[in-house]
């Protein structure tokens, strides 16, 4: 199977994605939020239910998914590889959101071939809420002989300094099956068979819900669990988790309101070069 | 406050709730299904999802507040007594549930008032899925010289006889956030505030999910783990469930088909007067 390199320039038309508080709550109990964290999971809460940032990849993937069914590559042969967010104004508890994907660009990783889609969402009103990066890595679709990944400085940690910031969270076993109900229903996330065919043990740990567990840890250990102060995130997924493993996020503080960030599981490295900006 | 004793007699209009699949796996999540349980949390498994019966309480309840608003009891001290459920046949992963409620009788229980409520639920084809009966206890509303509830001999374990199955179930401490997802906003299960009103010194799991994590824990000991086989299923709520306890579910065999049950947790017996019929 070879991947279509024509998609790179389309656009997807723009997805409405109607959304609830349920919605909300529902995301919020996928990446771990807890019964006691009452501005996460209730709605009647004093000052109003908080939406962490990371719901913004929700409907993001639903406008990715009219770009990418284009690519001709095989899914259980695609991973989630990048992702980044920027968030203009905090996401209200409901609404609707407009969002509009576009292919940027399409590199040639040898193992397999990076893509790289832009998502844009704005309300109701056209008001501009945040913006996706998503970087699709196809395995098995590299050495096509195709453009390399431009340079760029990815953002690491001061060699050998201590983190300043270390949280963890334990991932339970039954994660996969409450998170994909937020809308990503990939099969290599529930079924045993579906995950081996695509060379897993078992089922794997959605790269975005480890996105969504990593952004809430450093909400809590570095904006006072204000999520409203998140401008940019932005990770590189290098391992998947598997359902059980504890996730430990490392943030490094580069400059006020700018971190360097790792996480890892007792098994592997899971995300790097990546960082953390909110408003100090 | 006094209750208003004229709703006896008083019908629902009939009540549409239209579902899917999501709310059928958000719902068996909600009372503990695990991911690798396919059958319960995985739309697409082989000979497709089934729906654990208790399921059915949640139209139910819906078509129940159209008539218990009418009780003038104080929302903060109304406790969920009883629940039996007749299933007429396998609910659809999908479809609409058309339900009606009636109430009754009200009975004088000297510290509360029992109002017993009945259900009746169609589909969208007017079939007989299953009937719902609920017995709403109001604390502090007993003493008003009404009717006793009618004798009527409770099924109960043989004496002295160790149960014939015994299973248990760990409730987590974020249960009831998932939980009220299906329906049930009620905020003495979420909201330390309301619970310290209601007379808790935290919020308690809903009846109705302890009363979903018995009957599939009885199914998957009694009935091969296949939730069609279920006919009726009744019990009683002697105490609420904590989060974070263990309930542990007992059934004593009376015939073929047709048992006894107790459930209890390491604090307090939580169900009594139950029992348990299905297709042997």
């Amino acid at each position: 199977m070879a991947i279509n390199l024509s998609v790179v320039g389309e656009k997807s038309k723009e997805v409405e994605h109607p959304y609830g508080w349920k919605d909300v709550v529902l995301y919020h109990l996928g990446i771990g939020a807890k019964a006691s964290e009452l501005h996460y999971v209730y709605e009647g809460v004093k000052g109003g239910l908080k939406v962490i940032p990371t719901f913004s990849v929700i409907p993001s993937l639903e406008a990715v998914a009219h770009v990418s069914g284009k690519l001709g590559a095989n899914p259980m042969m695609i991973l989630h590889g990048e992702q980044g967010i920027t968030i203009f104004k905090p996401i209200p508890m409901k609404g609707v959101f407009k969002t509009t994907a576009e292919v940027k660009g399409i590199y040639d990783k040898v193992k397999g071939a990076l893509v790289q889609v832009e998502t844009r969402t704005v309300d109701e009103n056209g008001e501009e809420l945040f913006s996706n990066y998503i970087g699709i890595f196809c395995r098995g679709e590299g050495g096509f002989g195709g453009e390399k990944q431009p340079d760029a400085k990815p953002v690491e940690p001061p060699a050998g300094k201590a983190p300043d910031f270390t949280g963890s969270y334990a991932v339970s076993e039954d994660q996969t099956a409450l998170y994909r109900l937020s809308g990503d229903l990939n099969p290599l996330h529930i079924d045993p068979n579906f995950a081996k065919i695509g060379g897993f043990s078992r089922p794997i740990l959605h790269g975005l819900c480890t996105y969504g567990i990593v952004c809430k840890t450093l909400i809590k250990g570095l904006c006072e669990d204000d999520p409203t102060r998140v401008k940019e995130y932005r990770a590189r997924f290098s391992k998947p988790v598997m359902p059980g493993e504890t996730i430990t996020t490392k943030a490094w503080k580069l400059e006020d309101g700018f971190y360097a960030i790792e996480a890892e599981t007792e098994n592997n490295q899971i995300i790097n070069q990546a960082y953390f900006k909110f408003t100090a």
